[in-house]
């Protein structure tokens, strides 16, 4: 058996193991334009290419919660896409999915499946496409995982940083400049808030000045990270539409909120649909000492909750290893 | 009679002769938050101070079409407010406005004549106030001339280039980098479409999907802005709110975009509530061709109009001469 060619020649690997991160989506108030990556929790794939024609699927991490057919679970899913619509069916692939992140967490747990099988099967057969041009197969992951196609988790988890998705139809988006001292403090309270509850309870209509209030914002953060206006950044972190609504699932929202500016967040918000909450820091010392804090208060109230420290993911996905 | 003393200790002038430019607001996605300045066309203000304890003014340019009544015309309105609010009620000053800017154009003419105005009495008083800090007495002066006190015209009026407005409550603006080789084509046809009446047709709730499109395009064209990413601005200049509704007063609106975007232009829109439209251009001669254009498609269906080429004014209003 001989191992594929990629386009430059090279011989490519027969195996190869990819971690994606979690990711931060909205950013407050960006609601489906803006996501950031972390670089923990994370996914790990590993796919092993054979001579089958088929894909198949084993997962460990997840307590049995994911399916296991390979239609339904968003890793496998993907990778048969992925070679039904480039024509290389007759490849056959080995999917392990390693899940390491909390699943309904708010941080993007199934886009990091799908990002991480991407990029290993783009990899194994010889990285015919870019990272951009891996992000409609990826968001169609993302209806597969959760009905909606949204690129604000699966954009950043690829291309890592910032990310604004300018369009869903067509698809554009643009990796923001940002600065490289920020800190993600990410605090995941043990409790159900499903997406698709979450995206159920917002108003199909909102006032204009709410709206003019939230792009306003929208820009201020946008500009902010491009600008390296940190106080800007901060500033522009409120959310007048989705927060008020979505923060009723989450108990404690407020206190937690009001803990995280004491300790000197430059904002605090839900991360995606929630329940997790994240505080945007300019220091490890502030992320660490608002994660201690927010941790003690939900065990107070009697709820679990893991928590992580990051900086911004610059680099989204890696390929850890290969063979 | 002595000159007053500035902060500095340097005497100061007793008359001055500002201009102030002409602005685009919206730029198209960005209602209410977003605004640049022109370098033509402008208005000019001279002031000159003496002791009788009151205001007066005269105006010529504005063929008898603007008050006369000193609060009720922006220009020595905004310097009352301004002597008032600085406890200088003893300063006489004569105001002339020359008005050279069309009036209900929908480029800021009523936002250049408070600029210059403001940043007259500023500098004949020793300029004890940044530039930043007069933004609330000229937004102000925008409430007297057309009832809403909205800052994105005044903005870039005052501080020059592509201007964020991220807040009106507090008032919190940032001024974003942009490429310097950007030209504006504006074209105003003389039709009559008041800044209330254009305000008064938006519907006072919008669908949420629309908004999250908007501030998508909001956010890309600030980005686009920040790090001179043309082809981004030239996507994002899409608004799916307000021009639907606001083009209907602007005959032939679908077929002036068609011309321009066919002589390449970035975007085109609505210049503020209009009637005026834009075109963002890459090069003077694209900006020229769509003028010549536009005018003529308006001469032929009996319209008559006015049209300017203008780079960006990276500086805002500027004072001319002193004495």
């Amino acid at each position: 058996m001989t191992s594929p060619s990629s386009p430059s020649g090279k011989s490519v690997p027969r195996q190869v193991t990819v971690r994606a991160p979690g990711t931060v989506a909205n950013i407050v108030c960006g609601y489906d334009v803006l996501g950031l990556a972390l670089h923990r929790p994370f996914d790990e794939v590993s796919v092993a290419l054979n001579d089958t024609g088929e894909v198949s699927l084993t997962v460990d991490g997840d307590r049995g919660m994911l399916p296991r057919d390979t239609e339904a679970n968003v890793a496998s899913a993907v990778i048969k896409r992925f070679l039904e619509q480039t024509g290389q069916t007759e490849i056959g692939a080995q999917v392990h999915l390693r899940k390491q992140m909390p699943l309904n967490s708010g941080m993007g747990s199934s886009s990091a499946s799908a990002v991480a099988a991407l990029i290993a099967i783009n990899h194994l057969t010889g990285n015919q496409f870019s990272r951009k041009e891996l992000l409609p197969l990826a968001t169609e992951g993302e209806r597969i995982a959760c009905g909606n196609a949204h690129a604000d988790n699966v954009a950043p988890a690829l291309l890592g940083g910032v990310v604004l998705v300018r369009s869903h139809t067509p698809l554009d988006v643009k990796k923001l400049p940002c600065p490289d001292h920020l800190q993600v403090a990410v605090v995941h309270p043990h409790i159900d808030v499903p997406t698709r509850e979450s995206r159920k309870i917002l108003k199909p209509r909102i006032p204009l000045p709410e709206a003019v209030t939230q792009w306003g914002n929208v820009a201020g953060l946008t500009a902010g990270f491009c600008t390296g206006d940190t106080a800007l950044i901060g500033r522009s972190m409120t959310d007048v539409i989705f927060e008020p609504v979505r923060s009723m699932l989450i108990p404690g929202f407020y206190d937690m909120k009001r803990i995280s500016q004491k300790c000197g967040a430059l904002g605090f918000g839900i991360s995606g649909s929630g329940p997790s909450v994240f505080a945007l820091c300019e220091s490890v010392e502030t992320a660490e000492a608002i994660t201690a804090q927010l941790t003690e208060f939900l065990r107070k109230a009697g709820i679990d909750s893991d928590a992580f420290v990051s900086g911004i993911n610059m680099n989204g996905a890696e390929v850890l290893s290969e063979g």
